[in-house]
């Protein structure tokens, strides 16, 4: 465990020993008077840097993709194109400048070869001649301009990056190529962003962080303690805004970041960027141990969301395929291993990474990656991280079994919304087993830097697909989203964190949330178990979805699983000649309805997926609840309807639709059996789970009975009133059940 | 390269030295006199094994492989049910059980453990009291019925590996033990190969050869040469049927085996188990020189054909997951790198395959492994296969440039139909690249031992859709499949080569082909070019399929992409609320025509599979033929329609459609820069060709002129006349051009 968890609070506001271990302490950092380079890497990190080529992999790996980057760039002159559209040419150009930038002046650094200084300068020298003649960016749409880029996080992102650049270079250039460089690049560019910017700069929002960071590591560099005070406390310096409230208000108490984790390793990316620059020119400022030490708190819960092969869940507006390689998550890594402890948990995200960045807390990590004899599993223990800033706003739960890829992942959702990016999937449920996501969240649709597709923003169907409720894994009410898609409201509430067990000794691990409000006059709960029973050759969920209404509501289950269906319960008929959409708004019009059915009794289903089969059983008798035994709809979908271009990807659903008032969706999602195409073996494709039988629910307690085709029975035993550890006690078939612990699963002689 | 295609086909007809290198040489095998085991592995084979344990890893793995099948055998009791339906737990149980026996066999001789001598008498003794009663198998379907299994087929597979079992513990066994298994098991099962199974048996065909195998090797061990006669020559011994024939007339000349290399994988696996029982028995016949070396042939006709990531192209009912790792392969690879003069190639297809078999030759390439200073890569050369029994049957062409898995393969099939497994595809394309196919062939509508697909064989779907014109990268004209779907019609005839130049020494490798009279009144012409040129990143195909008819027709040509469509020439515009399929029959049915443009002048379509971009640029004006500036009516679609049973995977396709009498499709197909979601990097999303001109088309030459976006030009010119390297001369805008070679792509000044 990292050392500052340990360490009472008292301690690190006394100035403690948070950073004993770190290079800053060990290393002392320059002041502001002190010289350059200074925001980044010091002149004694690079000696030792220097000292250290050819002996670490991870820190060699990364200098021979910095000089490669250069190679490539020497070999085409330098471009400073007029502004373009997003992705385009010329914001592309814009943005690789400024990775050789910052390149090629930790490269002069550490190498001494003079053409990587010269290549700073002559590229700067070069927007010093065009920078001062832009205006705002003609491209911008809904967005504060930059003036190099349609919008102003675009630019920030540079001028964070060319500071860089130029701290490293700074005692290479002659006094009038700085203050030509400075009056035609860094000076205008601050003066917009916090002028005209200032809108960016003050919000409380990764927007407003790269803007401070950018800001302030320019105020570091350029010696402008204004700047510097800017950044820290909002253009007006009251402290309302500015990167201590970010660090204040962006991250839950166990470091969640609102917007999810793909916006987290963006996110986290400049605060630990302007973080460094301040240890190292203000140490004084504790920053490190600001807020119970909220940076490593930040750095774990981006990393400790991953999925087991690096992958970060597509919660919110996320992608599907953003890793823990991320530069910034690369950089919080090797910061928090360096400057909280050393971790050895760490390093096998440093694996995961293969590089470091170009710093002390590079090296440190790139020496111990050496040293250690066994590099562990980037394997994580299940955990649940408080939403909110004041982490009363929910929270998300993580229940893993196993260890490694192997890992069978359950994740429920109930946090805050998240702003602008977020999606109406409060008690939204990822499955993620075999490496893959059985259960999987849409994520943004978007094609991120791939012009043709409107530039490579988001698309139309972000908002009208990837935000909506069916789009999820979570009960959509009325075939409307939640808070009916107002943003607005959304924000303005929260789920509830229930209970959370994820210790797993007894083979079950649990959580529970609510969603109160989401839907006028309907409260929902939802209790995920993981359970591990040696019936079952892999760890089985158990859903139990539960909806408290005063009136009749249609209740839509939905499951975007992926692969092939194989078998049902029921007929599983296909619609033949046509397709119709299967609604036509919240979402619903992007789906073609390709079946349904109409079920009496218990509905089964079990597709293939990859080299499993999987199976829902869903209870059709509802015990206690206003549902009764009326039949279940189940729809078949696929997504793909209304979208003339094509932006959606298409992916199959199944959803399961009751009308009740109060009812209990009570399922198991089983993995089962094994399937190999290249093989051509099949075994045990159908489930061991035969029936599931709610044996009643209400707002103290949920029963119910789980029976396998040998006839095995388990009863599902959850606490739906105050969390405690029990005894809880429920009346079952006229006998009284009593079991400890929030939730519980047990064999039934 | 192996050094049997050196010797002149003299030195092989006198009895030469063919086998030199091999086993039955260097270790003498014993003839049927000889005692036991003497049909897979000798007594000195056994020893050379025992005694090289521990020293090379393809060995051991092999054997712990086989050590750990049997220990899980032997922790459950020796079961033997009643037949079964296919895919159900007896089919399975009995499959397993030969695998055991075979195993348990090879095991006491190479460890002397005599539990797994029991094991393979007690499991035979149970056979023998249960299979005297057992009448044929009451769920066959348009089947020979075996008695243990539904089909005559396994029951064959189920004789060549338990009889090899039964070999290597002979000697462990009484000879009371010995008559009993005899009696119960081995001599009714041979009197119904060799009686109501006499069909199989005499059929020139996969499951004859099986049956021949079974039949054969079954002789050689119980010392009856009369059924090694019927196999050999056929149960009336005419030498009409049996093994020898099968080996005249399943592959042609270059050793291609007409089904396809799905099917190949599995039909040399019997060729090669007899072979090694003959050459073991009777080495005078001379099997492994047998018509100049048609094993040798086969084995490579089969490896050669493999993807670069050792899977199989899903040719007729093929598999999309097959690899050059099944056990058939294995047991050729090993076999033909023992008796052929160890080519070191195949210790690169061994590497893939990560074991050997138990004997001689595996032993011998476990050596050859573990002594070779460097394993090379699985790369196969650009090669054509002559398809039918006499090479005349048309062939199948394949180009491939790079290497190693980054390779790009372009394949053509205009070969035989290839009997009941045969799709109706002639002149079908397949484009591999980045480790993908790009342009897929679906394969078959299967899935192999899932028990609830309709008991793993085939779905209705293979014959409605697999099977059909539609479901392959080549023209549909009126909406028919070729030959209608007439099989009979359809084996009567194939495809001609016109010419195969895949030497690429110039950049250029080009495959062409016709197919004539498979639709009345149109034949088809179809040459594929794979060109490496600087201007392009990656090798791009150009596809020129030329139609002459006399009358109008409607021409499909469709593409079977995978991926996300990115951006299009025209309106790329998807129906909103309602699909409809594409078609009545001939598997437009099952498509779900997702959009619909009409498009005048050229038609561009982009999208977006895995990391790379791919456009089609197809010609818009068709100069010289009848086809003339008619817009071009493109259609997009999905699968999935009347497909009740959900058993057709959802895959996308466009359709490229003209109505005209003579009609060249000219179009270019082009990977081009790169995609990471991971680190959301997008270059070069559009295509670099722009435009493509048909300069003029017909029976004599193909001249077609590519234009890239800077006005750069190419003239690619083919010659459709007699095959010859030329000089070709063809009228162009008035102007003579002259070329040499069958095809030539050059850039115009």
């Amino acid at each position: 465990m990292p050392v500052l968890r340990l360490l009472p609070l008292a301690a690190l506001l006394l100035g403690g020993t948070a950073c004993a271990q770190g290079t800053a302490t060990s290393t002392p950092a320059p002041g502001a008077e002190a010289g350059h380079p200074n925001v980044f890497v010091s002149p004694s990190e690079i000696e030792a840097i220097r000292a250290a080529r050819g002996q670490y992999a991870l820190l060699d790996a990364t200098i021979e993709a910095d000089v490669a980057l250069m190679e490539e760039a020497f070999s085409a002159p330098i471009e400073t194109p007029p502004p373009g559209e997003a992705g385009g040419y010329a914001h592309e150009r814009h943005k690789q400048n400024y990775r050789e930038m910052k390149a090629a002046g930790l490269l002069y650094q550490i190498t001494g070869e003079r053409r990587y200084a010269d290549f700073v300068r002559d590229m700067l020298l070069q927007y010093a001649e065009m920078y001062p003649a832009l205006g705002p960016h003609p491209l911008s749409e809904r967005q504060v301009p930059g003036k190099l880029f349609h919008q102003l996080l675009n630019e920030n992102v540079w001028l964070v990056h060319t500071i860089i650049g130029y701290d490293n270079v700074y005692d290479a250039l002659t006094a009038e190529e700085r203050a030509t460089i400075e009056a035609g690049v860094f000076r205008p560019m601050l003066e917009w962003f916090t002028g005209e910017g200032a809108f960016s700069l003050d919000r409380v929002h990764n927007h407003g962080t790269w803007a401070a960071a950018a800001v302030g590591m320019a105020g570091y560099v350029l010696g402008d303690p204004d700047l510097v005070e800017q950044a820290l406390y909002g253009t007006d310096k009251s402290g309302e805004a500015g990167f201590l409230r970010q660090l204040d208000e962006l991250f839950s108490p166990d470091g969640y970041y609102m917007e999810g984790p793909y916006y987290a390793r963006y996110a986290i990316w400049p605060f630990f960027y302007f973080a460094e620059a301040i240890e190292r020119n203000e140490p004084g400022r504790q920053i490190y141990a600001y807020r119970d030490g909220i940076l490593e708190k930040a750095l774990y819960a981006t990393v400790q969301t991953a999925w087991p092969d690096g992958t970060f869940p597509a919660l919110n507006d996320g992608s599907l395929y953003m890793t823990v390689a991320a530069p910034g998550v690369v950089l919080g890594t090797d910061v928090v291993f360096d400057r909280y402890g050393g971790d050895p948990t760490l390093l096998g995200v440093a694996r995961f990474q293969g590089g470091v960045v170009l710093n002390g807390s590079g090296l440190a990590v790139a020496r111990a990656f050496d040293a250690a004899e066994t590099i562990p599993e980037m394997t994580w223990e299940s955990v649940e991280f408080r939403d909110g800033a004041d982490g009363e706003g929910g929270g998300l739960g993580i229940l893993r079994a196993g260890a490694g890829e192997g890992q069978t992942v359950a994740l429920l959702k109930y946090g805050v919304h998240g702003l602008g990016h977020g999606h109406f999937d409060k008690l939204g449920l990822i499955l993620w087993d075999q490496g893959r996501d059985v259960l999987d969240d849409y994520g943004f649709a978007r094609f991120v830097n791939v012009e043709p597709k409107y530039g490579g923003r988001y698309l139309p169907e972000n908002d009208t697909w990837a935000k909506q409720t069916i789009a999820h894994n979570t009960v959509v009410v009325d075939g409307r989203s939640q808070n009916d898609g107002d943003r607005r409201a959304a924000d303005a509430m929260h789920g509830d964190r229930h209970f959370f067990d994820g210790d797993g000794s007894d083979g079950v691990q649990a959580v529970s949330a609510f969603a109160r409000g989401y839907y006028p006059g309907v409260d929902m709960q939802r209790t995920v178990l993981l359970v591990e029973d040696e019936a079952f050759d892999h760890p089985i969920l158990i859903d139990l979805f539960r909806l408290d209404a005063d009136a009749e509501h249609q209740y839509d289950y939905p499951l975007h699983y992926d692969g092939v269906p194989i078998t049902a319960s029921f007929d599983l008929t296909g619609h033949a000649d046509a397709l119709r959409p299967l609604g036509d708004d919240a979402g619903y019009q992007h789906v073609w309805e390709t079946g349904r059915a109409s079920v009496e009794g218990d509905v089964q289903f079990t597709w293939l997926d990859g080299h499993r089969y999987y199976s829902v059983t869903a209870s059709g008798s509802t015990t206690g609840t206003t549902a009764g035994n009326a039949p279940t709809e189940v729809l078949l979908g696929r997504t793909g309807a209304n979208d003339p271009q094509f932006n959606l990807t298409s992916e199959p659903l199944v959803v399961l639709r009751r009308r009740a008032a109060d009812h209990l969706f009570a399922s198991v999602i089983e993995p089962h059996g094994y399937y190999s195409g290249a093989t051509e073996s099949s075994v045990q494709a159908r489930p061991r789970v035969a029936a599931v039988r709610v044996l009643g629910s209400d707002d103290r307690a949920s029963v119910v009975e789980i029976e396998d085709h040998d006839g095995a029975r388990w009863h599902v035993l959850v606490n739906n009133g105050a969390p405690s550890d029990g005894p809880h006690t429920a009346t079952v078939g006229g006998q009284a059940v009593t079991w400890t612990g929030n939730a519980a699963v047990r064999p039934v002689r």
